[in-house]
């Protein structure tokens, strides 16, 4: 079977001209902060995929099922709230948390060509690609209803795959965090300090960002909900232009309203501080200093430290717990364990677990089916294969605990065509899907630590990337991958298409 | 009295990262073609106002009423009409026309400070700008709600003019435009060839265009609507890609969908082919057979050659008929005659008039107060003051008959603050006004050349573009200049502002 389906050169210059116009007119574009000029500044269209990647349906469904569960499950609500005991010193005034997380699952080919998904990353603070990915899901279902993905000859379904509509999910990335952070807004309710005459929601974001394009139409959403929005940097803005009241309000004095009253915040959204070098760094010696200000205030906080610090590993111990996998597995009944999806994620700890791991990863040949992972907040900062020997050496061994070590994934043989300023590239792919969770939840008992979810939305939204299979890393706004929608199939179309795959030169 | 507000550097710096992260994620940019690559292009900004441009509110109302009354008008149509003579042999199939005008003013202050609009510009092919405005419009009334148009100390309204939301109208071009192709569409009606299974409008457009952004949102509005709509570039593109049935259909055949049926053309939308050069340069051999196809083709042609040829001389010739100026003038009741508004235009023939203005024009102090403008589609190519006699002298005489002359205008004092990939401009500013109409007519009775006014599109919708009171020419997507839109205040707090403007230092 064939998919991306035959193409001339006309249509594949037809069609890349029409995906760089489309990026151009709705924003799907990367700043070149290197340009950035007082009056102007470029970008360029961010890396996007020709055609939708194709993925199984099945899986899907099965994995928005699970999320929801997860989010929504005491188990998780328990570990979340175990991390309660780090930063108990600083005391809350705010019950509320709001929670905007990624999932994400990567689909793994089992050698008798069975598929499932498997997770790869969760991501607690500052999750990001949700816009991009909606902007190119709109852009693939235009270019599919403009009759873009026609084969060039006229085919019949048993050979190739022509994509209808019902193929191309809508995503509802922007629409989904949007409510979140209204949910949050409307918890809080009116101003408390006499100082300020209304409310308004703070985004944390880095400077000089190259990737406004996945933040600010959330803001511009808000504003649409007359919701004032406003961006600060981490971490001089923050300091600069928010206080604390005495009762912990936070004030925030826009720079555009020198002579206005001070607004307060309901809610702060991080889009900054998720990475250690934002803390350490030069000239960030006042990172901490802002974020434990933020921490203190009476602001619903998205995330809180707390949820930040639900790092990757702690997720997936909380998905190890019996009951909760089984929602996972492909409905096809059979029992497939827990050994079989996470058994190979390994501590780099000194436990017995931890010392096995550790044999595999310093051994040239074994460390070859491994990626090493930090334990906290993931993305990027992998290290793989057989890299990973040479790194571990280079590093001292109490820092080997901070690590974690995982199988890599054998990733099924799909192919497309991928477009960025890096050049078009035409071959195997490997995606990665996100799914997106939005809740609010509030503490409650806290001797017990328990929690309770206020609400979760729906529908479920995600971020879909993908990349050349012979590249590691995927980060689309450093160059590596491209922003995709899944054009969803059956799951026996698909392994028959993989399989096929395989069997031509 | 102070307008822009008074800001602080803080404030100034915050504004213009707002504005520039606006137009990157809304598409209010320009394409660099000279950077386009296979995988990727740059684009920057347009040129965009700081802040919304002055604009008298009464004179705006007036001159809406004014169009609507022109569009509609026997006179008018009998001025369109009479250009059939011109191109009479081809014939017609099709009684429908569709007409997507813009008229151009700039407001004209006398020397009692009474201030006035002025038509500089009549188009009636490939009227652009629209989209952009539209954008920048929304853009400014974004701003505004979040109080970047605060002033930076607190100020009463004797001394400032502080914008509230019902100072900014909203800007409609684009669902203007496109209700008004959708109307001759569906005037249009289903396929006739049997050749086709169904209808499109296909936009013939420049090639390496660098100002996508103000033609495909409209594309992508029709797509919204089911309307399939392609992009063809004059010419070779035409040529290659449509044909003329015996029964004289336009057959279409996207290169998206080269196994599949020709689409038929509804309707023809002309965004090139505006200037002699698209005629006559290399390369553009073939470009009059392409136009000469369409035109002789059953699609509803954007604008026909008839209404094409509709130039602005011939337009402000039916301006001077008595009767239609009146409608244009202020409501304030004066009786301000025709030979007030346009007595100082002069057609540059061997009439008595002609040659009074070739005198004025090889003056060195006359000319001084001119523009000597081509008679055909407005727009650019203009010759300014001093400059006339220089450029005439190396005019031969029997080509001066191509040109009209018409005194400059006198602009009010009006401050803003200019932002394009040029810098940043401070200071005395003049705006343009384009006003949009949109409506379909056909013919009847052929022998009298009359026409009937099937549907004209309201709200009325407009351009506003705003340059440096230094700079003659005015085109935007050349960097001369940005786009704006207006902040509509009283015609008395106007005057007010504009003569404390001359009065200050």
């Amino acid at each position: 079977m064939e998919y991306p389906p035959p193409f001339s050169d006309s249509q594949l210059e037809d069609l890349v001209s029409d995906i760089k116009d489309w990026q151009v007119t709705h924003g799907s574009l990367l700043k070149l902060v290197n340009t950035d000029q007082d009056s102007t500044v470029l970008t360029h269209p961010v890396g996007a995929c020709l055609f939708p990647t194709l993925f199984p349906k099945e899986l899907v469904a099965e994995d928005e099922e699970w999320l929801y569960y997860m989010l929504k499950d005491d188990e998780f609500a328990r570990i979340l709230w175990g991390m309660h005991e780090e930063v108990k010193e600083e005391g809350y005034v705010q019950d509320h948390t709001l929670g905007i997380f990624r999932s994400d699952y990567m689909l793994d080919a089992n050698p008798a060509g069975q598929v499932k998904l498997k997770q790869v990353e969760f991501n607690t603070i500052s999750c990001a690609g949700g816009i991009h990915s909606n902007l190119i899901s709109d852009m693939h279902r235009h270019l599919q209803r403009r009759g873009a993905y026609l084969p060039a000859v006229p085919s019949d379904s048993t050979t190739s795959i022509n994509l209808s509509a019902s193929n191309l999910p809508p995503s509802h990335t922007l629409s989904t965090i949007t409510s979140g952070l209204i949910s949050a807004h409307a918890v809080y309710g009116p101003p408390k300090s006499p100082d300020a005459e209304q409310t308004c929601i703070l985004f944390v974001v880095q400077p000089r960002n190259f990737n406004v394009a996945d933040e600010r139409p959330i803001e511009y959403a808000l504003w649409d909900q007359n919701i004032p929005t406003f961006r600060v940097e981490l971490s001089p803005e923050v300091l600069a232009r928010t206080s604390l009241t005495p009762t912990r309000e936070l004030l925030y004095q826009p720079p555009s309203r020198p002579a206005a009253a001070p607004l307060e915040v309901s809610v702060v959204y991080f889009r900054a501080g998720f990475e250690a070098e934002e803390y350490s760094g030069p000239g960030c010696g006042d990172a901490r200093e802002a974020r434990v200000r933020v921490e203190l205030s009476r602001a619903v906080k998205c995330p809180s430290i707390l949820s930040h610090l639900t790092t990757f590993k702690k997720v997936q111990q909380a998905l190890a717990v019996s009951g909760v996998l089984q929602r996972f597995l492909p409905s096809s009944g059979e029992a497939i364990g827990i050994a079989n999806t996470f058994a190979q994620l390994y501590p780099m700890d000194t436990s017995a677990a931890g010392l096995e791991a550790r044999k595999l990863a310093m051994d040239e040949e074994t460390s070859e089916g491994y990626v090493l992972k930090p334990s906290l907040e993931g993305g990027g900062h992998n290290v793989y294969g057989s890299s990973i020997p040479t790194f571990l050496a280079c590093t001292p061994e109490e820092n080997w605990s901070r690590y974690i070590l995982m199988s890599k994934i054998a990733s099924p043989n799909v192919q497309n065509l991928l477009m960025s300023p890096q050049g078009l590239y035409k071959g195997p792919v490997i995606s990665e899907l996100g799914v997106f969770g939005v809740c609010l939840w509030r503490r409650s008992g806290e001797a017990e630590g328990r929690v309770e979810m206020i609400e979760d939305k729906e529908p479920c939204c995600w971020s879909f990337k993908t990349k050349s299979a012979g590249v590691d890393e995927m980060s689309v706004v450093k160059g590596y991958g491209c922003f995709d929608s899944p054009a969803l199939v059956d799951n026996d179309v698909f392994t028959a298409y993989c399989r096929d795959g395989e069997q031509s030169p």
